[in-house]
């Protein structure tokens, strides 16, 4: 075999990148993140950056995560293509607009990567959510950035959903994910997880410039997080109240492996409720504000390992 | 001098005391814990028991601060008496209906005792606010607390305002302080707060029945952190947006003393500014979510020592 042929995986280039912040409006280090790089974008007016995305401008002006609903719900395929009421609520037109800048979803004019930015109150750490397992370019990116950052927690987690069916901002894109980062409270800006996410952007845009200058990045082992389903709180069955909150040893153990008959809950009388699966799995998004009206107090995921191929970018690319 | 003469201070019994959780709607621990406290009275029905009052019900319900005005404001003379108007706010006309169940504030009729319970953003642990440092009810309750529970950080601090100009909840009662429990995102119950406040609130309690039954608590002294000035974020001219995050070294140091020169924020770029004080004061309130909108980075107090001297209720009270 000849020492040039190459046997991994050829993607073509990124060539329009977008990252998006204030996708939901109270997680601030997204909002405040993006509204940084566009007053260095009108001083430095470079053509070679990203294109910036302030996504709910009004819920972000309002310190809310959403007007009227949220927005990162809004792009499954069908959603985006439903017929339009003169009485849709704002963020289902502004899903239109997003969709129209970055995409359509699903055709050829779709950017080739979108990285969407958010916080959660859950102790996450840097999270990369993507809708697939086999996205070879998000893989690698999480890859670049285990490398380069060893001392942040930081895991890739896989909601099994196909292109279509998914509703969250970054499917609008070709290649892409959230990169969701933790803890902090709604509506605060903590200056280590804000520098977190920045330190994260600025390695995801540059492992991209790398890959377009053709740079082959080695394949290997990668562990993923696949989404199994969703915990609620326990509640009162008249009042549909929570009667407990998240156990003290399970709040903030996010990955931290769940086994049958540990902790889960604390009911406000004092008494512990244990996890009664069966499997052992790893909990995530424990304690997230935003979750307690969606009736998830945590998620579970399997843990699997992917073998993620070399990969470079195709050499003779036209576009 | 004989042996029983009492040179300390003799107070009335507290006979009517009441417990408030819900004044700020999205201050989750407070509002669980006064609805876990209503539906044990329902089922135990024991007369004895402070008067349960959850502040602000449709803040509650909606999982928000307030609806129209921040009804932690809503207390002072003037807002309780000034005339009230058809359209006035929800939490004006709710601050009416609490002052005819708990006061009228500065009359004889008024509650004797009211713990109002608060969350906070910030690492502030188990805080009593109180616009008195000479309230010898609740600086020997403090006092009690530092003593049974003094593995949790506590500290009494002090808004240097008149009966009349107190603009809280608390200030309805003859005596009284809100307790401020944190760090919890609002909109979250973090069963490690909740519990926090469960057995301070218990304490509290207990206290109460101790001094209505004649114990006899002995005086010393107590730190006391009095509000000297709040600190707004850097923020842009034009748009009033905050450009900085409180600095890491800051973060978290709820009552650790701020020197001249020690970082305080930390720009959006990058860059770190110090504190250009000229006094050494200690911050608190470091990077509370709810006071974003109030122009309120942190707030800066001076610790001073208060003798309290001994108390007992009064032996002959008729009330």
């Amino acid at each position: 075999m000849p020492a040039n042929v190459f046997l991994g995986a050829c993607l073509p280039k990124l060539s329009r990148v977008a990252v998006c912040g204030g996708t939901h409006g109270n997680e601030l280090s997204g909002v405040y993140l993006i509204k940084e790089l566009m007053k260095r974008r009108r001083e430095a007016d470079d053509e070679e950056q990203p294109i910036l995305v302030l996504s709910n401008p009004r819920a972000a002006q309002q310190c809310l995560r959403y007007i009227e609903v949220d927005l990162n719900r809004c792009f499954s395929h069908d959603a985006l293509n439903a017929p339009l009421s003169d009485s849709a609520p704002y963020e289902v037109i502004r899903s239109r607009e997003i969709n129209a800048v970055l995409g359509p979803k699903g055709s050829a004019d779709s950017v080739d990567f979108i990285c969407d930015l958010h916080n959660t109150t859950a102790n996450m750490g840097l999270c990369f959510i993507s809708c697939s397992d086999s996205d070879w370019i998000s893989l690698h990116i999480f890859k670049y950035l285990q490398l380069c950052i060893p001392d942040i927690p930081m895991r890739y987690l896989h909601f099994d959903l196909s292109h279509d069916e998914a509703y969250s901002l970054d499917s609008v894109g070709k290649h892409g994910f959230a990169m969701e980062v933790g803890p902090q409270p709604h509506g605060v800006v903590r200056s280590n997880v804000y520098t977190t996410m920045k330190t994260a952007l600025e390695l995801v845009l540059h492992w991209i410039r790398l890959f377009n200058c053709g740079t082959v990045f080695e394949g290997g082992p990668v562990d993923v997080f696949t989404l199994v389903k969703h915990v609620d709180y326990p509640r009162d069955c008249s009042t549909h109240d929570i009667v407990a909150a998240i156990h003290p040893l399970l709040q903030d153990k996010d990955f931290c492996l769940l086994n049958p008959g540990d902790p889960v809950f604390q009911t406000f009388s004092g008494e512990t409720i244990t996890y009664n699966g069966s499997e052992s799995l790893y909990p995530f998004f424990i304690n997230e504000c935003a979750y307690y009206e969606k009736g998830i107090a945590f998620s579970l995921s399997r843990k699997s390992r992917v073998n993620v191929p070399s990969l470079r970018a195709n050499r003779d690319q036209s576009r």
